[in-house]
């Protein structure tokens, strides 16, 4: 039995009892809410997980990349939103995923994308399109509420033989941004009344939309009214993280995931110490800066001293500073650290496997199992 | 023969006449300046790289991972320093690799670790050792020119059997946030003063200091006087990036590495497109804004309008903006451009290999070669 003191550092761990626990507490939200549950497994890229995120539902899952839709795929999911424009060039690797008996659905907000995926469908393959509108995130889709041009869009696919119009979706990605109970349901009510509103706009057109997809972790936490919506796509709810926390999508003792690291150097001088997980073991993300900057990129879980965090980092060296003097009789060189990542699935990224424990048995101690990943395009 | 319109999107495009030149630069460089290259491969992580890199040279290299340690010792490597602080746990791993022949060198500033490792020298094993230095980067190292402890350390590990005190190190990482060659080469001199000074102190105590070694490649390309110094440790010199290229380690020019996307949408009403290359196929690391914000988080290459640039990034999206009015009818969906990254250590560790193209031959526009990298720990 291998326990985390034993495990080559920096390597990624992922406590099995808070991950099941996030995952009840959205399924059983979404379950209530009367809305299916299409959830966003780039964040952790683990057919395993998926397989657990989807229990109790009817297995439909979202990817963002073509490498995690055949990954899924081998594992099994038969119902698959690829969540990132699609392009002409990328249309046969869906179609070879398609043939296999694989539900792969594209999203565009493209005119020129859904007549190349109508030309694309006459010679003999079929597609399964959704048409993405911006509720105010600013990434993809059409900008609610001026949808000029989604019924041209609509019309080409619908029109096309061998294209299904599987509906709308949209992801409300300015979630990220609020860290308020009210500010997230405003949020999630503007999400709902776009992708809402789009789905009216094609039905009072006479053009089908079965399914109306919206979805971010926060606004499915938070979310009052799903009224019109057939589906949610959160993501790193499976896990969460410090800006989820920060947000107030999870409390504090939610978060699943962390990066086990070593203590290389103690540096009194500057009150810090050195970790050996830095830019590629935690990823130079901090989103979660945003709110609190002392969360650095990573604050160390279990900590007696305040704000104990990494505040900076190089390419393999993490730099551990505090609010206060650190303790470093309690972390000599070789001891080992968990940081709480700033956003779970840029960290994860950079890791092949999880290293599974569970809180619920041991205390987390000992790695109970281990989980593949799919990185990569 | 693959060209860079058939290549899958997101994917990593190495330049090898630039990075040819990049190499030669370096090489003549150093060779003139009378110090050995030990280049960091922690930038290329490929064995076809580091071949390239050591032409002419005696083939030393430094690492930042037991993986690259046993990658590049499988490639052929005998003499590998692995630059990150060691810790206790880590010297079963180290002592494997010795006894296949690989004379893999630690490092550490700490009087614990120094125990150690001649603890464990003591039951049959061998280990090669530098005391790291902070030249006034920061990071590791005892810091210059207070070096108490130094002698400490050094004592423990010369007079511990089968130890080999090697001599000491340092990394001006200070050198990355100077952009005038009258800064770096103040930070150089700096540099150069401190191994120089540690080396010093060893000898004077009647300690042997064999490798005086140093290095960035900001202080390698602009370091006027090197006497004392026996080798030097550049690593990002082998593609440059946009940080380097504003520091002034390298022209325009010389950036050998880039990211090919695709454009997956157009949003003329906030002036940006969408690529297929985000956070993860870019990083999040913004080392270059320091210098210049317009940036982001990498520049178009070949752009036609000032200043475009990815400005933003979610996980699978880039944000592509610009200073002015962006072309669109030059950037249809599906049309692929070339990201110059902001920080290319960071950026390539997405990826598992490298798409050759050379520009030397035909403008670049086939894949010649792929070559591999070792990512993870």
């Amino acid at each position: 039995m291998t326990t985390l003191d034993q495990l080559p550092t920096p390597a990624l761990i992922l406590d099995r009892a808070i991950l099941r626990r996030n995952l009840k507490r959205m399924s059983e939200r979404l379950r209530a809410a009367g809305v299916a549950l299409r959830p966003h497994l780039k964040t952790a890229k683990s057919a395993q997980i998926g397989r657990m995120a989807v229990e109790g539902h009817d297995g439909r899952i979202t990817v963002s990349t073509l490498a995690e839709a055949r990954y899924f795929a081998d594992a099994g999911f038969t119902d698959i939103l690829y969540g990132v424009g699609i392009i002409p060039a990328k249309l046969p690797a869906v179609a070879e995923l398609r043939r296999q008996g694989v539900n792969l659905r594209v999203v565009t907000d493209n005119l020129a994308v859904a007549r190349a995926i109508a030309e694309a469908a006459r010679v003999d393959e079929t597609f399964s399109v959704f048409i993405e509108i911006d509720s105010g995130g600013g990434r993809a889709g059409l900008p609610w509420p001026d949808l000029s041009g989604l019924l041209e869009i609509a019309r080409t696919l619908h029109t096309a033989p061998g294209v299904e119009l599987a509906g709308v979706m949209t992801h409300a990605g300015h979630s990220y941004h609020c860290n308020t109970r009210e500010g997230i349901e405003a949020v999630a009510e503007q999400e709902r009344r776009a992708i809402v509103g789009a789905a009216e706009q094609l039905r009072a057109a006479g053009l089908p939309c079965p399914i109306v997809s919206a979805g971010s972790t926060p606004t499915a936490m938070h979310g009052r009214d799903f009224t019109g919506i057939t589906e949610m796509r959160p993501g790193v709810y499976v896990f969460n993280d410090l800006d989820q926390a920060l947000i107030g999508s999870c409390g504090p003792d939610d978060l699943a995931l962390s990066v086990l690291a070593s203590v290389i150097g103690h540096y009194p001088h500057r009150n810090q110490l050195l970790i050996d997980a830095g830019a590629l073991a935690l990823s130079k993300d901090i989103s979660a800066q945003e709110f609190r900057p002392q969360v650095g990129y990573g604050t160390i879980a279990g900590a007696t001293v305040a704000d104990m965090a990494v505040v900076g980092c190089s390419q393999e060296h993490g730099f551990v500073g505090a609010g206060a003097a650190l303790p470093y009789d309690r972390y000599p060189v070789g001891a080992r650290v968990r940081v709480l990542p700033n956003h779970a699935c840029i960290t994860a990224a950079a890791y092949d496997r999880y290293h599974v424990v569970d809180s619920g048995i041991d205390g987390g101690r000992t790695v109970v199992e281990t989980y593949d990943r799919i990185n990569g395009w």
